[in-house]
């Protein structure tokens, strides 16, 4: 946490009522006090977004409902916003992104990135030329045992990795879904979600939690996804195997079919000296084992090989999901007032390799699971 | 969390730079969007109090040095803070409490209620007469599944309660302490912390979890405390034997010795039909076992029988400590906007009963551990 | 296990057809193939004794119905049984044993030591002047990580001891049982199992194995025990407090009411530098924390402070209850052999000592939970 | 266990003084009462089989150096071997199996089956001829709770099956191993364990064991093999992706590089209304979760749907690898004694089975990770 105090001017666009991820978002924004929700474009639908911006205490004439006009209007006020938190769906990221970094205003974007690899491309560009800078909330990669395991990647703590194994495991799809499941609506309509189903909503986290802990480059990737549920438009299962420049190999495996599981997301490292596992229903705690030695549990802010990375209280009080996406708008924080978070944020650059993770992993489904570079995906 | 849109208005007693308890609670009144900071008494020495406030972006007009002046000032004012969380060591809590009900201010104070019965049994009067409302941040009555454990109970699915088993392990007086540590020097200084060591920091935290899940009444506790820690004025480690109006028995034991536990608080409960089983340092599960059927991992806002008790985040993701102290914040909000809180919050009653529940504890080791009553310990 | 090919001849007295521990005893004699059973008088009924014997394919000849003729026939013999396993109810450990002891017969007998303390003392005598050795069967003795405890306790790993936690939590009893079950029928019959319910037969368990890791010696306990089962004549449930010589302190609770409980024994014990925690339901594994240090789990076989000490098998494949059952058996071969077992091997002293501790359970919660010591019951 | 008393008469091929395998198969013979070991051919050294059987205290002239001799002598013997343990290296299984079918003699054989393919199938053609029973020991379809795993799964429990992940970590081999350890010098020469390393030794346990829970039959597999230890040469890493008939899917990953895991079997099954879990190093729990149901953990003889399959001894002490182990030795003996044992055993077929699976599992590999499927392996 910094001791700047003017807190960062924040908008949003989407999170209107009964959305979730704007919530999350909202409550991410406020936990360490260092943003201040003034603006937001919270619906396309005018009612609803007016309801949801007075419920939200918001001054009326920065409830907008075209986020253009928010853009425009917000960059031209004194006390205009600084950042702003896109919580659409994935069909809705790319053009207010675009949008709000060509008018200087930070951008905090759900992920993944965008729907369409086209449009991951183009923001991927837009972002380089502008002055804003863009955080992608990969939350996992705000949880101070992901980042001490990351470290301890980096310090050469389990020597060359050999193996890796990355896991998000839900069950909440596991039935047909009726249109009452706003939730499950966008997710399994290819035009709002993306070509992907869980292996876009889920597989970017668990993709991406594995890079960010090991800094390892995919090689190839051979993936074999379905769709279990009769009538499924896009798949709620995904498997694969990886292949890692360097030698490494991995597993991945995702699905939102896994009955009795909620989010399972799960990483296991294995070196040629030792290895680490990590899961974030049980999240302030982190296996290490050395070779030839005892295994060790760590714990967030307890003792640890090369110093321990704490969160906000004590050992043992448990820290959750909340916590790691603050995590991530607190150090963004620090970067928009100029200084140097603790971590790489996730960034324009993971969106689009999670982009094209995901395009390779559906080519490679499509071709039978043939081995597939991100190389193969880089333009499609 | 409500509907209410304008924040209440909060100031802190206590919780100056370097302060624990402080952050966390204004973590906490922050989290659910329902409070605004705007004045604070943060320290009792004019420099850190000063510097407090304007780290967290306070004007400068409203922080103060003395807290009976913060009282009178604030409330002179018409935006004058509707809020106080009193968040100094044990000794400190009575008197700021008293001028803020008196104030008519409304009161969130740590726990315990105060260093001194004669206090506690003071402040129960002064509360009962005041109109201001008063919380006891008994944080663990905060978690959703400690409600959902309550809940149960309450719904007759463990039958008869036979034994209750509560703990409370920490390991960091493990060694004696030196000056540096403030945490550890106002806790183990018998005129700050009161008469109590651990059974007063954390026994009480114990105790409450034990009664608010299960609404027994003590009848008899016998209690046998240590202080390991060559030097130490206070225990360092209490257990006891329970004995509950009604039949049922219990053991109790809280440590701050415990090698290897950070901040194991746990709950069993036995009753003739069911048993419940929760811990702290892994909230978002909970043990429940009928006799004669396999047993059942209930998850926070997962099948349960009678209904879950959500959190404000899907099922698998983790919430934590800071969530259960908002969720207490949250509910106290609603109570100050004039709502019915979902369940009974923490309140002087509460509090007056854990100073007995600790009096009755000291007074029973004191006499080799005799049974003894909490009205042995009413007027002590 | 040792070269010695000659396999032990061994009798039986109990553990006709139905018996369980008569069958556990016969496969623990079994498994590491140094004991032959060739005798029994496996039941006072004859007709039992004679189809039991048969079942397990004994020499009609050697089949007996009175324990006291089959001692004298067997020590006629030139091929005569060296060892005896006597595996009948509590109130029938006494004779038996006396009786082989007496005839210079090896006795192996399960626990608890006898029915009552004027008898236990009484074999203690007669054990002392016999050449026969004795082994009471506390199983728990036998586990391998429980023996890795003991080890790690005696090198000083743990500092001087503060605190010791034992436990033993089953459900079995937790409804009336009727007059079907034969287990629960003399379990519950205080002229069969002593004076204790729970806490005689599970009781001197958890007491046996606190002892055993720990070497500590009780100065005196304060207990409560209950039969929260109406009707019930013995104890369902004790609870206790303990003051060990030296200073350390503990906590006891064994309960046959324990919804959800099947067998949970378990041990902690917490030093001035490190602490130790096993349950017998999870026995390949021993948690270790030095403070200031990672928690560290050890297995069965692994790397441990100290050296670890193996099982038959590698790491990793459990080994469970009746290995180590059998591991007493196997050491108890070594000492018939005139070897030396590689711990000391539960024995007549503490069966004695297991006795005393349940009287003055019994004895203390008969003075509403008074401090009470072993001295106080050593001629009771 | 069953009522027939006399023992089986047992013979062993391998298994001679340091042998892992031969002590694991004698205890497992052992505990239950049905074998009685009386001749042995423990070692193709003369000395080394003589003392391997005196220490075993076999009759010196049933001790052989020639298991062929064996096999004619025993066969010509009134009381000759019933049965035979074959626990030699993987390249002499089929020798010895061949000779003892063919002399009528029932064959216990350790797996894999045998170290080619043209072997297996050659075995496949004799034990269908052969009037002599063959039991294959995969150790895991013993564990009680992997029974109750398949009595769901067949019982219709989960609905149909959607995904299969199987598993097996061990850690053993992560460092270049020296000539000393005599596990790893055969496992790791493709001459005496066949062309597979770790996907022969562990692969076929883990394969077995996803096949024997769930009845599936595989479609295809694509592999990728490596071996990570420079200069092995042999996998000590597999990992595959599974497609089985009727549209179920798989993960398959065998190490014996994961440090950190020591025998680290594991399943898991998703059907389309339940899911399943089970770990070898946890093997008296099963997790089960219905769909919009709270978890369950499911106990070793504890209440369970469908009825539990119990253990030798009651829930809560735990039952380990030799126990499952002799549960095939006391079924075997059944099924000797003319009786049905309560599942389909390990067979030549499942053998076979598995000899395919890894086969097709190295032609996939060998292939770029090809899918492959069993027929392409058929002859091979």
């Amino acid at each position: 946490m910094s001791t700047d105090t003017a807190p960062i001017r924040l908008g949003m666009v989407g999170g209107g009522q009964g959305a979730f991820m704007g919530q999350v978002h909202r409550i991410a924004a406020r936990l360490d006090g260092r943003y201040q929700l003034v603006a937001g474009a919270l619906s396309s639908r005018a009612d609803v977004s007016l309801a949801s911006g007075r419920a939200l205490g918001l001054d009326p004439a920065r409830v907008y409902v075209d986020f253009a006009e928010m853009a425009r209007s917000e960059a031209a006020r004194a006390d205009g916003i600084e950042a702003v938190a896109i919580v659409t769906p994935n069909h809705l990221h790319f053009a207010p992104a675009k949008v709000f970094l060509e008018a200087g205003i930070h951008v905090i974007c759900d992920k993944p990135l965008t729907a369409r690899m086209d449009e991951a491309a183009a923001l991927s560009e837009i972002a380089a030329g502008a002055e804003a800078r863009f955080l992608l909330t990969h939350t996992y990669a705000g949880y101070p045992l992901v980042r001490q395991a990351r470290a301890m990647v980096e310090a050469g703590e389990l020597g060359q990795i050999r193996f890796v194994e990355a896991r998000y495991a839900q069950d909440w799809l596991t039935e047909p879904t009726g249109d009452g499941n706003k939730q499950a609506a966008w997710r399994t309509d290819p035009a709002k979600a993306g070509a992907g189903g869980a292996i876009g909503d889920i597989g970017t986290h668990a993709w991406h939690l594995a890079r960010f802990v090991t800094g390892l480059e995919l090689e190839a990737v051979a993936a074999d996804l379905a769709a279990f549920v009769p009538g499924r438009r896009v798949d709620d299962h995904a498997q694969a195997m990886l292949r890692f420049r360097g030698g490494a190999k991995g597993m991945f495996w995702v699905s939102q079919v896994a009955v009795g599981s909620e989010n399972a997301l799960s990483l296991r490292v294995v070196g040629e000296k030792a290895s680490l596992e990590w899961a974030q229903e049980d999240p302030n705690r982190l296996c290490f084992a050395r070779f030839g030695y005892p295994k060790q549990t760590l714990t967030r802010g307890g003792p640890a090989p090369g110093g321990a990375i704490p969160g906000r209280i004590p050992p043992g009080h448990p820290e959750g999901y909340l916590e790691a996406f603050s995590a991530l708008y607190d150090d963004f924080a620090t970067v928009i007032r100029g200084g140097t978070p603790p971590v790489p944020l996730p960034s324009v650059a993971d969106g689009l390799d999670g982009m094209r993770f995901i395009s390779a992993c559906l080519a490679s489904s499509a071709a039978d699971a043939a081995w597939t570079t991100l190389e193969d995906c880089a333009g499609a």
